[in-house]
């Protein structure tokens, strides 16, 4: 089975970005508005509970919540036409996704980690010239608390469900 | 913001669902297949965090796992044109849907509960007719386990987003 851990970000935030989503983004019906923390890496179920579950647990609880910002529209072009809402760097987010892909955690790393939320992508070219044209002279001041991530797992039609909550901070 | 709680069957119960929610059910980009264990909601953050997460996790301590049946597909006609994959009642359901409307928890059962996965809703009535006289013929055999359950809230484009996952039987 396919899994993956995202931050969803709060309601604000994800109706903001679906405003965007809804015309541009193939990916809207499969997931809510999202931070990748973990690219989809496979796992078997007993593992998922065996392992990865407690490994989670241990890295949610020794991570405070903590803030980030968003404040303007950029893109990973010419790599990919994805246009995104850009998270601020913090120190803290890179350490979270550190800790995800450190220990016996499955999935690789396999560039470096952008904190981003997608509001647009796979575009044709003349389109993505377009849309990235205006909607990167867009102005944001959206600041947003994190305090949980979420497992999640993929369904056949490509859908995202939420498997599991973790709480950051111990309870 | 409007909240809700739902049982999300596992991938394989959710794949079967979607090969029908994908042509009849006009829901299905906005929540993955579920089973409603409390309808829409009313309610503060505040509340959220304060008053309903700490009861919920107390009703999840409290309920151990329990396994539910899928056999056949029926109907709400003539109330409404709903057509869902029946999950078999079972005492445990039946008790968890209880204890989710009792004590200071808001909101109000206004009927019967009917623990069902829709596959199909909002159909014109010829078409009811047709896909319910063809999906009625149906004979399923599927057996599943219900160790959590979810609280979601609802966005502006009417689709649901996880907010936090109650495990049965405390941890």
């Amino acid at each position: 089975m396919k899994y993956g851990i995202a931050i969803f970000p709060s309601k604000k935030v994800q109706d903001e970005a679906n405003s965007y989503r809804k015309r541009y983004d193939p990916h809207y019906a499969l997931i809510p508005p999202h931070i990748t923390m973990k690219e989809a890496f496979e796992a078997d179920e007993d593992e998922i509970e065996s392992k990865i579950i407690p490994e989670l647990k241990k890295i949610a609880d020794e991570t405070e919540p903590f803030s980030y910002g968003v404040y303007k529209v950029s893109s990973f072009s010419p790599v990919t036409n994805t246009i995104y809402l850009k998270v601020d760097p913090s120190e803290e987010i890179f350490a979270l996704n550190e800790k995800l892909h450190s220990g016996s955690l499955p999935g690789d790393k396999d560039y470096a980690f952008v904190p981003h939320i997608t509001i647009a992508q796979k575009l044709y070219d003349d389109e993505f010239s377009d849309v990235f044209g205006s909607l990167s002279m867009l102005k944001f001041d959206l600041q947003d608390n994190v305090d949980r991530f979420q497992l999640l797992y993929q369904l056949e039609n490509g859908a995202w469900s939420v498997y599991e909550t973790f709480r950051l901070g111990g309870e």
